[in-house]
């Protein structure tokens, strides 16, 4: 492994961040054409949080915690913490110590594909963690690996600087680049939810109405058979 | 697989439906000897919530939600819509819109053996859901699969009219034609439990006088001896 | 399998376990030398709840809760039951009516390696339970096993009388005989990193500093690169 | 569990059950419409085996094989074993013992959604096993469950008398009632794969233009951008 | 943890080693009264073979394999390393350099509840390895661990000297000072397992009646029905 | 997801793939300095086989080998074909036929991070498989895709014409642009590791001191004692 801490990677800009918040994690997903999740394993130890931020992101060895330190001087007002390790770990490598500071700097949360520990307590002081395992287990400082590199977090690449949305749905990536494309299709995706929504519940609408999926049931062959028809068979 | 969308199965009576919900999943199942139980793996999204309805089952492919659509018109007062996919998924197949337009049409709640997204915004809404996974990964609509057949959710069948009670312990099916007796059952066993309380907690006896355990053990050969005798040996 | 019952081992004593109780789990693992964790596979079913006991310990047959029964006369004010089982077991092999019963003899709560069902039930009236698994399948009363016993749970080993904490992190056991060192490290623990939270949050000191890992990164050969260096390679 | 022996079950011809068992279960299962399939838990122990028989079943108490040793009497010269147990288990219930046993008799092999053990043994006789686990773990026999009865397997149901397929693929079941069709099925399927193989080998031809997707592809949006043009995006 | 490396601990003799050996681990597990196995996890990377060693045992650091070379030196002729590691890991800590140095002290092979590699390379030299996974990923020497402590490996607690056979259906442990009495119950079930095989094969008589399995079935209320009536209810 | 198929993508040159593949996975991760591996996950469904290609890369949607179709026609002699979805799958997306195709081209084997089905047949033709699961389960082709982007495979990214190198340890991703030095870095450590064999089997060394751990042994604070002394603290 490249074993560096990169400093100061461009961000995507705060005001850009805040507006994907709103948007939440499906959202974005499906506006980012489905792609950026980081799937299912990680888990919000909190209910009904959603946040946004930039990510400075960890490579940390299993079992030790030295480069989650070293990451906390890379961050800055809006980030979120992105940790991995190069292996599968459940460990608890992230605490109420670690939250105290990063909240210091300004820091919006934790995404760890390993486990967390203190969970009462980042509750209690409302700093939101999304993480692969809860764990009581410690870790020690003793290996290198690296700050602010490219990352993989479940199925989606994490870089310096991406904005990362977590709540209850779980995880998605956007990258810096896409930032702009990624706020316009979402926002256009909820006004359609939105007329669709007014669909069902005010005009009584069917999704296979909605949607048009009558003819594609039609052409895949799917056929309407009463119940009788059906156990007679 | 046999792609048809079943209309008016026979279901069973709605008032039995919510004598069956107030009597919950675990007392079901031991009323039906210890059977009908999904399993461990499907967990609910919300918490302290027990309800049942009708099954209306769905067969989905995996990552493609085409046939949830189609099951919402077969969806009536006091439903519950079953969903399996052929195989394992975890794809957020539903979320806050088709719970929307399944709540226009008095459906009850979700019982899905794959992902959903979505979470705070279907418990906002009051609509109860007990999946595998919670995902916002996003689906299709492409493929053909099957409405009101009958369906393996976990180590159980369900078939289109059956009772599915679902709580925080998990999902239990009843089958239309033993409804009634498991009602009795139910009942009785209810009754008979609490008996055992008041004999637990007013009386202050044990299950092993109340189950008469004492000779079974004896039977077994397991024996009694004291902390002393234990570590000498 | 010894199919005994061991009665009247000898207890850490109370004052100890509710000193223990709250320095919570991650601190008393960490006072221990990071040892004693169950690890991340047990999983309380309510939330913020933090409680400590003296083990009562209960080797089951999977799908068998009989031994269960015969521990609860073993049990006393301020114990603890934990229950693991011969082979991986997810059935809900306690509830409600076990919990009743052990209430009325003081038990602060269980740890059971399998499932448990009656959740809902259980968080009212707030006995607290830390499980493998939640499932509504019953068990029978069959076959035998031990109480009292020295037992596996997870990476740890438990033996009667040992203090067991269990927290939102999980499960730790601290040996009887470890219980006053324990108290103390745990202590000294607190106190330390109440000052490094008062160096983090007042001085606004750096994990880096306090805990004197710069020259480590140095050692390792991590070295600090500009983005723009990062991207030009 | 309705505890019954049902003695005597319909079973399908073994002459169609070896012309199964020459077909393999990929394609039975594509011959069914992509059905039947228990899916890919089920292991065998053994490798290139391809068996097919006609299933007798057995339900089990998890940890116990009693109702193993009573499904031996219901047994007969072209039967396969099928063993699911209540809740998931692993633990080796079926060995060396029980496979001469059920030799004797005419079994072809086991397919058991639990544990086995005399892995090598096994082998050594040449009696084929399909299993979810393998662990020395022994059983006891104790507890009442039901032989010949409908069991689901994985994602798919098994009635007594139905065409258990099994090869390194994995498990699929052929409904009694649907033997002929899926002889038919699948022989045309053979064909049209044989036929297909000739024009992928011997004409160099393409999947994309022997199933005609590319139109498909078009239709879909999907683009042909060289790899010059897509760096430069 | 107590970082310590115990020299030099008592160790059943050889020759009991060799007999258990021959046992196997399903008859060993089965003479302890069903304990002793670590659970279905461990595998094995080769077929067929069948050792036992005494046990020199290692706790090490996820991701760090610095005190399996502090055990080499421990390690002596009949010896068969265990390795545990302190939180779950999946890491490659042990391949054919570290076997190539065991080899020439005599070692027979290896147990590790964490990962190995040179999978090939370690089947090719005959050195035998049950491990929890496979992988490539390499480990550090950085952390302190212990070498000849008492270690938990799945259900159950190897010690120091201590025998450990493995074979293709696991690992169990026999406690240095229950060599003797597990030997001659091993034996002794082995005599009565042939026994049982010949009544099986010679005299085609069934279990249900060698094990007097039919008085049980009755007092368990199992019925035998026909098939034709048990499909008119 | 950018629905593409990129054409003629920059490949390394097949002469070092070959080095790469004579190296093996362990060995070339190592000189990767431990990244590149795919983890635990990636299993092969053969023995003893030792391959490594240029990547064709495809993304295609759970349950659907659409684009599987579409990328035989991007590949040509000594590619590797490396299949992600775009959720988790253990669907057998591929088969003997899309082998002999294929085949045809040249191409060496298949990474899948999904299921595969034939595996006799695949081992028979001796075309060597990596997969995540083994599953007769069938599927569509229905849904868009990718080509020749990216990929994320368990921990580690893929890009078209890496050099994916596959064995019995699992599967690992050399960067084209890191082809030369991973060599050069892996030939040097074969060169070392030989030296070391020869230490370890010649001289009778023990690692301890080849790669000089005492001193960090004592500096971490393990310290010796006898067994008599450990059992008497």
């Amino acid at each position: 492994m490249d074993t560096v801490i990169v400093t100061n990677p461009p961000r995507a800009a705060l005001e850009d961040v805040d507006v994907l918040a709103g948007l939440g994690v499906a959202t974005i997903h499906e506006a980012m054409g489905r792609t950026g999740s980081a799937g299912p394993h990680l888990r919000p130890i909190q209910m009904d949080r959603r946040i946004a931020g930039t990510a400075v992101t960890v490579v940390a060895w299993p079992g030790d915690n030295l480069m989650l330190h070293a990451a906390v001087e890379q961050c800055q007002e809006g980030d979120l913490l992105v940790v991995t390790t190069t292996s599968p770990s459940t460990d608890g490598m992230f605490g109420e110590l670690l939250a105290t500071s990063l909240r210091t700097r300004g820091v919006r949360g934790l995404v760890i594909e390993a486990g967390v520990r203190d969970c009462a307590e980042l509750r209690e002081m409302d700093f939101p963690v999304w993480s692969a395992a809860v764990s009581a287990q410690g870790t020690v400082k003793a290996t290198a690996g690296a700050v602010n590199v490219p990352v993989v977090v479940g199925r989606t690449m994490v870089r310096p600087g991406d904005v990362v949305v977590a709540d209850d749905d779980g995880v998605v990536c956007v990258p810096r680049g896409s930032v702009t494309e990624t706020i316009e299709a979402g926002r256009a995706r909820v006004e359609k939810e939105n007329a669709t929504r007014r669909r069902f519940v005010e005009d009584g609408e069917l999704g296979l109405d909605v949607y048009g999926l009558r003819p594609l049931l039609e052409r895949l062959g799917v056929r309407y058979v009463s119940s009788q028809e059906y156990e007679a068979r």
